[in-house]
């Protein structure tokens, strides 16, 4: 180590004035590194973090990673470099030259020429222990580290591709993005969930109520996307929506990510659902291309089977049933239910549970469900006795619901009487403006996006895919 | 009207049985038939509504807008067509072939086959009225409507191409997105302008607080961000703050929009500042040449002058000054200040301005303040009587401050002793640890998003960049 940091210091002191034999090497990330195809002695410097250390005689491994990729760069160094401080969890900038591995495991290496230790790693209190596979139960208590193990930091690294996916494949269609509000003073169907705003005790507001009027925070932002999609025929929103449920479940969070769109000019669930499906694979088949490692980390050592079980959602196309149809299914099951299926009751997660598996694990969208189990705003199928709205849930293999949508009531008699019939009428008059100016027949949907994460990727409980999971009890840092 | 309807009728009968001489039209957005070259009589269908509506003796035109462009389509009508629904702001469904316009004002019209009006405008009560250009300050009382003028359409578009411009520029530069929570326990740096939130008193939540302790909405995403630096190096987020500021300033709003970066191993202000100047200049180019009609109508009919000033920004490098060279500039001043300018105090608004102006309207990046005026997290410049801080400001023409960020301290006792002297070391043990396990230099800031976008389009009130302001007393819908 003395040898690395007498180098080092040359070099630094080198710096100041041009040293030819030491021209400043190219900072390049571990992710760059790697991407090297044939390395011809490039002279580099890498920064990151120590994964693994092996010392033999005459010669020091050392595995760092920046997080770029799940993958670490190999640095070989003369054992001469070998110090205490190298150790699993400190953070380091290697310089030297990039060349071919003639280990099998990877192409390039690190041949070190200085190695510095930039901070050490108090390794008896760090939680992550060294070649240990921690449960993702253990690593839940420290949110502020987990993300430095290699499953956090791939499913993280996925939820950051599926994001970026997710904004191109709306660009791409035409689609524009708006952010609808997070505190909102519309409680969206009267729903009990809501969590209230109000300003902190420690500071005095002139008036009691900082807005005049009780706000919330918002559990979806699709009444302030039709306002937008009146104006831009095809928009979406992706943003955090909140329901102050009291579920200790591996399904729910306090705070989650909603990617929701509404289109204009949209008359049939059909069209609805294509959107849907399209949105769902295009975005997987995205995430698979571009991050192919963190994946199959998560399918190999956490979800054994999710890659077959993915595949076969991809290539299959999506069914559909009426919720009529999936009554008729549940009712002629041989399996017990807590909960009686019976026409006009809620689909409860047992049910979806049985649907799925009774459609081949094939993702399934549900369609048609009886107005009176759903909101005000959704269209009405003026169908007879078993009176339906154009509803549309998507059920996926080992999640239960992941999206939900509808076409909308633009029709201004039929919405002004169902909100009559609420009392909303009043509270509700600029979403009947919306019907009086210009109204046309559309549609959206709403999908959970920690939910598709899950699906996709095979990880049990939502918790594990949020960087900071708020939920019943907890809200760490 | 009755010739289009009938010849509609007639389509759709044919729908269902294939017919030759009606084969189905393609729908094409505004943008899409705006953007053909040579229209050679293609059969397209485009939906929107009426922008404007001019009928002559035997022509009929009107003007069409789907919100996917500025510019409206123009549909040139037999004055058969002419109806009294056919009415500015109702919406309408067009068929016919799209043929090169013999006017030099577009390349493409559609010549009308089929017009059927989808949903008809009650004129009198349209808060949105023909032809006239409403004041920004009345279009707000009509969130749900203004996005269908003109002006708020271009700034929305611009909003959207502006976010999608912002994630490409750190997806491209290897960042990981991170989702940075919205409800949050830490209260950073005991601000006073924080909003609590409790469960909604409507429900029964069986703790009498939720999260057993209490919690608030972030004003930054900072301290989250430096977790995740630690694990990915360089990471961004974009998301929703809030600040319970009683103000009605046209600068502040409670809930806005934050870019965030943290980049770790970055050891000076200089490499943070090139990445705070490369984040403004590309962003902005990306929106002036993807939305250029766009910009051009704030630029030309908001803002007079803006396209100049902008420029003026963009082609030269920002400049750099210390805090105590600034504060010298304003001793220097002929002109008279509110607050005194003096080392060791804030600069104002006032002094902010004066600043910009003497550097000759380009942007400038303040630097190192007084310790005392920042926050415990900044990385301490051990400079002696004057004990600053590596923080830095960036100050812009019209706007003031849009950027702010620092180095953070890296040191752990010299983070401890800070937080000691707050009182803070318990709550921010897990802070400190990020100082124990790997620690290493880094820095980040945050951008205001409204700010950057009222910088670019030179629009004064924030309240006018954002979908849906939320402000002291006002959070309509």
């Amino acid at each position: 180590m003395f040898g690395a940091r007498c180098l080092l210091r040359a070099l630094r002191s080198c710096s100041s004035a041009p040293c030819p034999r030491h021209r400043p090497a190219a900072r390049v990330s571990v992710r760059g590194a790697l991407g090297v195809q044939s390395a011809n002695g490039e002279r580099v410097k890498v920064q990151g973090w120590i994964r693994s250390i092996r010392s033999q005689k005459e010669v020091l491994f050392l595995h760092v990673n920046d997080g770029s990729s799940l993958e670490s760069l190999q640095v070989v160094a003369d054992s001469s470099f070998d110090s205490r401080e190298l150790a699993f969890g400190s953070s380091v900038e290697v310089q030297g030259q990039l060349v071919k591995s003639p280990s099998k495991k990877q192409n390039v290496e690190l041949k070190a020429e200085k190695i510095e230790v930039v901070g050490n790693c108090d390794a008896k209190a760090f939680p992550v222990k060294y070649k240990e596979r921690h449960p993702l139960e253990y690593l839940r208590q420290y949110p502020h580290l987990r993300c430095r193990t290699n499953v956090l930091g791939s499913v993280l690294r996925v939820r950051s591709e599926a994001t970026a996916a997710i904004h191109s494949f709306f660009k791409d269609s035409g689609f524009v993005h708006i952010h609808t509000p997070v505190i909102t003073s519309n409680d969206c169907e009267g729903a009990g969930e809501l969590f209230q705003v109000e300003p902190s005790s420690k500071i005095k507001v002139p008036e009691e109520n900082f807005f005049n009027i009780p706000v919330f925070l918002t559990v979806s932002g699709q009444l302030h996307l039709e306002v937008m999609s009146g104006a831009f025929t095809q928009v979406f929103t992706f943003g955090p929506t909140f329901r102050a449920e009291n579920s200790q479940s591996r399904r729910h969070l306090a705070e989650f990510y909603m990617v929701e769109a509404e289109i204009s000019f949209l008359e049939s669930l059909q069209d609805l659902m294509q959107v849907m499906e399209s949105l769902f694979k295009t975005t997987a088949m995205t995430v698979l291309s571009n991050c192919p490692k963190d994946v199959e980390l998560c399918h190999k050592f956490i979800a054994p089977g999710q890659k077959d079980r993915l595949e076969h959602m991809l290539k299959n196309n999506f069914l559909v049933i009426s919720y009529t149809e999936a009554v008729e299914i549940l009712k002629q099951a041989s399996q017990n239910f807590t909960f009686t299926p019976e026409w006009g009751a809620d689909l409860h997660t047992e049910h979806e549970k049985y649907l799925v598996k009774h459609c081949g694990d094939i993702p399934v969208f549900v369609i048609n469900y009886p107005l009176a189990l759903k909101p005000f705003y959704m269209r009405d199928n003026e169908d007879g006795p078993q009176h339906t709205v154009a509803a549309v849930d998507l059920l996926v293999p080992g999640v239960g619901e992941l999206f939900g949508g509808s076409l909308r009531e633009e029709r201004y008699h039929f919405l002004e009487q169902r909100l009559a019939r609420l009392g909303l009428t009043e509270a509700y008059q600029w979403y009947l403006d919306l019907r009086r100016f210009g109204s046309v027949p559309h549609g959206g949907f709403g999908m959970g996006f920690e939910r598709y994460l899950q699906c996709i990727l095979g990880i049990d409980n939502i918790k594990d895919v949020i960087p900071f999971p708020r939920f019943t009890h907890s809200c760490l840092l």
